[in-house]
């Protein structure tokens, strides 16, 4: 797997440049940022996730337009509002939002993506994003302030950087609740100094996002702004450009699959309320839809996640998950291991110490193992604890 | 609608008896009762729903043995554990149960119906069963008893009664968390002195389920111990049986369903934790499936529940929701009401004041009414706020 380094930044790709400010859009958070731009020096392709809930937010709907060539070379992202659900004001303020942004750079307005983050229902405050985009200086060190700026109510902003071969890529993300990811999550961005193939690029990304953000959960709601955006070098004119059979196939596949998972666990740690994340893996299922399936479902019960935060390995609400979702198994082949420990065997409770497993619990990691023993699938899906703290920030976050 | 009595109980029904005891089997909860029988003088017949959890308890599976003739009349039920997850010993344990209970009536064990709820993976202390079905006394007025022996956190027993003709029909339920059945719901007993038609009964009581207890959830878990029992007198001999084109039919269809949609309002009002109940009705639906996926839809999102529990009108997560389900829209003619007021129109919010909006939430029950516009089909489902209580009750189930 390559090296991540949890603390690189977007701007540490060589080529790129960011700059972020506090427009007055977000009242709450970390950070006071809210606006913030990524822009590359030169012409780049960008591979694309977009969430599949069907009220698509009009930043969505604004970079599908924009991305119909596969290119762009800039990102601008404000937080503190989503700008979903406002109708066709809605797309015109995201149009010009990019519009904006592309003069600031001297690029075609359609070279520019945009992401809007926080209350659904509320239209943008346009004065605030022009002044805002006019008061933003862009910097080659400045990644750091453009992922505070796209954070709601993360706790931190999450970012990394992964090398192969001589290329970097890095990325950064937000996402803290309304968290279950529909071939995309939340906003996240990567970018790469890499000359690479759009195609490639494009079938790249959606295998790596099958494979982490969409088994990341933190509640059962799909967001309508979910967007994983992944920037490479134009390779037009390139004369190494990274493809299916280039030697650094693998070495690519592998960065950008450890840049998303270590996103994905980054976002489920920081679960709004969480104290624990819970790392659900399923063995031994028929197929891996099936096995991403009960991953997934494991993650996202009530009863599960608030047991969890009791330290209390009632194991018999993941035999009821199991029992309520769509696999394939045998009661009598399947086992549960909770934090290392054997709980269920062949159909049966086995014998635990129930003080010692609640023991291993109280911890930041809660490993959970399902072995179906039906096949070869494995998936392993993010989550976190059910706390009354979600409850109370989410109680009341638009009165 | 039949006229539903709230105070009515199992016992109201002539030829019907009851009795309950603290055997020593559940350490929590209202009323320190923990196994009753609830039993008819004469024969029945009996119309049942069963989890559909593949993780059956064994109490289901007994039931189903038991059922294959479609006749019983005596049902036994302990709360504290659930006898699930318990492989062969299980089996063996709840046919015991049974038999228990038919020597003590005088009647084959085949005649008598077993429920367990309670702790998954812990097997039934045969001890305590056994000298609680010694110790029990059936009385024809001990319904209340019964039905709070069946309950495990919910905070009251749940119970009515309903007239037709000359018959009387009435029936308790438990149930408080784990609650998001498919195809029937945790435990609820019916019982009517009525002579009725066997096919005839079960097709009413599986449409009157789809109604009614498929359509409420407390969590998204649904229970592998879910059982609705239906009991009728049994038609054999009799010279005036209930079935389609009798003169009673209408009234007994009605008041079979008043009678589940009365238990199933108890469920959702007592949802564990809970302060206020979600009553989501969704219409302008293309089907029936439709409008039933979103409704339930609705009462399970964690965003939405926190908001209620905040008397927060964040109507974006209702939109969120809507974009996230299955069902056919188009978001410029879909409409939500928000306690009677109108919060999103024609693909765009309107201008409401949510200091009113959310000064109307301030109360027992919350209803949410979301136009899509598409056709005739309407459904309702109930649930309730999510709440930090919730988590800690919870959070420290077992140890």
């Amino acid at each position: 797997m390559s090296e991540l380094n949890p603390d690189g930044i977007p701007t540490d790709v060589p080529g790129w440049r960011a700059g972020a400010t506090f427009a007055g859009i977000k009242t709450y958070g970390v950070g006071k940022l809210d606006l913030g731009i990524l822009a590359s020096d030169s012409p780049c392709v960008v591979a694309a996730t977009f969430t599949k809930n069907r009220f698509r937010s009009a930043a969505v709907e604004v970079n599908v337009e924009h991305l119909v060539n596969g290119k762009a070379r800039a990102v601008v992202v404000n937080s503190g509002c989503a700008n979903s659900s406002t109708g066709a004001r809605g797309m015109d303020d995201g149009r010009r939002m990019a519009a904006l942004v592309g003069t600031k750079l001297g690029i075609p307005a359609d070279e520019v993506l945009v992401g809007s983050t926080g209350v659904i229902g509320v239209f943008l405050p346009m004065d605030k994003i022009e002044s805002g985009v006019a008061a933003i200086e862009l910097s080659p060190s400045a990644g750091m302030d453009f992922a505070r700026a796209i954070t709601t109510t993360d706790t931190h902003p999450k970012h990394g950087s992964v090398r192969f071969g001589q290329y970097t890529l890095a990325g950064c993300c937000k996402g803290a609740a309304m968290i279950h990811p529909n071939m995309a999550t939340m906003l996240a961005y990567l970018v790469t100094d890499a000359p690479v193939d759009l195609e490639f690029l494009r079938a790249e990304l959606r295998e790596a996002v099958n494979q982490t953000f969409n088994l990341v959960a933190i509640d059962t709601d799909t967001s309508p702004s979910d967007t994983v955006l992944l920037f490479a070098k134009d390779p037009d004119g390139a004369s190494d450009i990274i493809k299916t059979g280039h030697p650094l196939e693998d070495e690519f596949r592998d960065a950008v699959r450890t840049m998303c998972r270590h996103l994905c666990r980054e976002i489920a740690r920081d679960g709004e309320g969480s104290t624990r994340m819970i790392e659900a893996t399923v063995k031994g299922a028929v197929n891996d839809l099936e096995a991403r399936h009960l991953a997934r479902l494991v993650t996202t019960s009530y009863l599960l996640k608030s047991a969890v935060h009791g330290a209390d390995p009632n194991w018999g609400r993941i035999s009821a998950i199991i029992g309520r979702s769509e696999v394939a198994f045998d009661e009598g082949n399947v086992s549960i291991d909770l934090c290392g420990y054997r709980v269920f065997e062949a159909g049966s409770p086995t014998e635990f110490d129930a003080t010692v497993v609640s023991s291993a619990m109280r911890t930041d990691e809660v490993p959970i193992v399902i072995d179906l023993g039906e096949g070869n699938a494995t998936a392993t899906a993010w989550g976190c604890d059910l706390t009354p703290e979600y409850v109370h920030l989410n109680a009341d976050y638009t009165t």
